[in-house]
């Protein structure tokens, strides 16, 4: 199957000098698939012209007039900026010419397009934003990381089944166990919606763990951690800020003088093979879940290695048939399911 | 001024040969310092027996007849078990034998204990959790960190208060920032909870910076972080198991082969002073602050350093007058702030 992912070429810090280059790169490690990149034509032929990969002849330009700015509120992004190079992209999705879109920009005003282009699949009320999370034991898919700041258990459920058929797509695991992330002591367990959602999950076509702690994360406790949009992106961010101080820690350390410098030098090859093992652009790429149309967000900041990455994982979850698999999934959950009232009353009457 | 600790010498993983140790190890360090162990008399004389040193007469042993188990539900600690060692040392800060008690006991039946018999400071509904962490330009005072999962914007603000007052009498911060930790989508920012504080927190005796990212407690972007105990309890976990990954990688990485392993040799200045540098052993010790006496949570795993620690902690908040400062601070604030509904309605009418 030859899949065609359309590109937000615009979006991110670093717009075409970024995204063209990601591109072509892709495109040399998968012969088949096709890129459409859509962005402002003179910005995009002056980095095109450059070019001089064979791949070039599977990318295609295709023009629009405007832009989203990073920090434009995404009402005004929707509803003002009809010809943006992200309204486009997601467009190509929706039309079918695209299997799948990728931009590194503004994520509230994707989110926001996506979900008004393309529309929420059957049973799913809210798209989440999910990501693979490197771990001691592999990686854990972690969702939803911003999208969503109040959650229902409903919804909560809705992403764990999410999150489960994405794990099962991408990552080729039968049957992923399912952690819903709560905090451990004794007498405050978690807020009403995480304990309400637990019992939901023990009904739910997921293979359901329990509750995980923030260091289940990282240990691999389980294949996705669930949680609101609200504590997703606090411990992602918390994660980005610490990697970055001990990456700095490190760095003093290693050249603090001349003795040090020295030990540096000996110490590359395991130094770099570290880094490059929880290198952040090895991750990029966010997926919105939930959409009828494979969307995925890479980080605003990254380079041409990272927003590749998120460019191949929009096309591995298209080749994955991560879309079908979702809304199999949900098809599967109990018929009130989707509304956070009856199952609730239903459960609480059985449980307590 | 000689200040007296009392210390639960039964909590924590390791108990009395954890405990003992770091009594001793404090009071060699502080000259006019005194501590009481509180504990089962028969197991603190065996460690005791073995001590040497000549702080041993600055410690005296009172015995107890109870321990709270690590996994007890706290209510139950609470009520059934009025003889525990836990209960004790809280007992004698309350009658004014000791100024400040330790424990690395459950944390939960900890802060029900010290709440039950020493009662919040005037002003303040629910006592939090505070910590300092370590970031790229010094320390941050966190707070919750887990003791109240559901909180509304005029507990936040308290929590603001008392964090700003710990880290001027702690770190010595003449007026330290304070942050209100949020998410960054424009159309989502935050949950109507964290809006309200914000609104709050400008009216507030508090020098407040305005919203954070979960990047920024690292980054150390403001002295104070203030979130609710579900999202402070999540992203210190977070820290920890991504610390212990990290830890792990860099292990692997220097282990792999023979040259690796003497590459490690040569690093291991740089790489020593780098995990000493965010060693948690140097940040154990987690405040519970609001109440009216000092009350310090060790870490459960914490070794004979790392409580030594949590006692020097408990020792210099006493010394910097931790409590007046707190108190004089809640005293400050408008009359009506200990109540959500009045100043909401107010700052509402000013600020929309």
């Amino acid at each position: 199957m030859s899949v065609t992912v359309a590109v937000d070429a615009m979006g991110g810090d670093h717009g075409p000098s970024v995204t063209v280059a990601a591109a072509l790169a892709f495109l040399d490690a998968q012969p088949d698939a096709r890129v459409i990149l859509v962005g402002i034509e003179p910005a995009l032929n002056e980095v095109l012209g450059r070019a001089r990969s064979p791949a070039r002849e599977r990318l295609t330009v295709h023009a629009c007039t405007e832009v989203v700015a990073m920090d434009e509120p995404p009402a005004d992004a929707l509803r003002k900026k009809k010809d943006s190079s992200m309204r486009v992209a997601v467009n190509l999705v929706k039309d079918g010419t695209a299997q799948a879109c990728v931009s590194a920009g503004n994520t509230g005003a994707l989110m926001a397009i996506a979900r008004f282009v393309l529309k929420t699949l059957p049973g799913i009320d809210r798209p989440a934003i999910a990501s693979q999370l490197p771990t001691r034991a592999g990686v854990t898919t972690a969702l939803d990381l911003g999208a969503n700041v109040n959650c229902t258990a409903a919804q909560l459920v809705q992403f764990a089944v999410m999150g489960s058929a994405l794990a099962t797509a991408v990552e080729g695991i039968e049957r992923p166990t399912v952690g819903l992330l709560n905090i451990g002591e004794e007498d405050i367990k978690g807020n009403d919606v995480v304990k309400d959602t637990a019992e939901l999950l023990k009904a739910a076509p997921v293979n359901f763990y329990g509750n995980v702690e923030g260091d289940d994360i990282y240990k691999g406790t389980t294949d996705v951690v669930v949680c609101d949009g609200f504590v997703g992106n606090v411990a992602l961010k918390v994660s980005e800020g610490l990697v970055v101080m001990l990456y700095d820690f490190l760095r003093a350390e290693f050249t603090r003088n001349v003795a040090r410098k020295l030990a540096a030098v000996a110490a590359m090859p395991a130094l770099g093979a570290f880094k490059k093992r929880v290198d952040p652009r090895r991750y990029n790429g966010a997926t919105l879940v939930g959409l009828r149309g494979v969307v995925v967000k890479s980080h605003g900041s990254a380079d041409a290695i990272g927003f590749r990455n998120a460019i191949a994982k929009a096309h591995a979850e298209v080749v994955n048939g991560v879309l079908d698999k979702i809304a199999r999934e949900i098809a599967r959950m109990p018929a009130t399911a989707g509304d956070a009232s009856p199952p609730l009353a239903t459960v609480g009457s059985d449980a307590r």
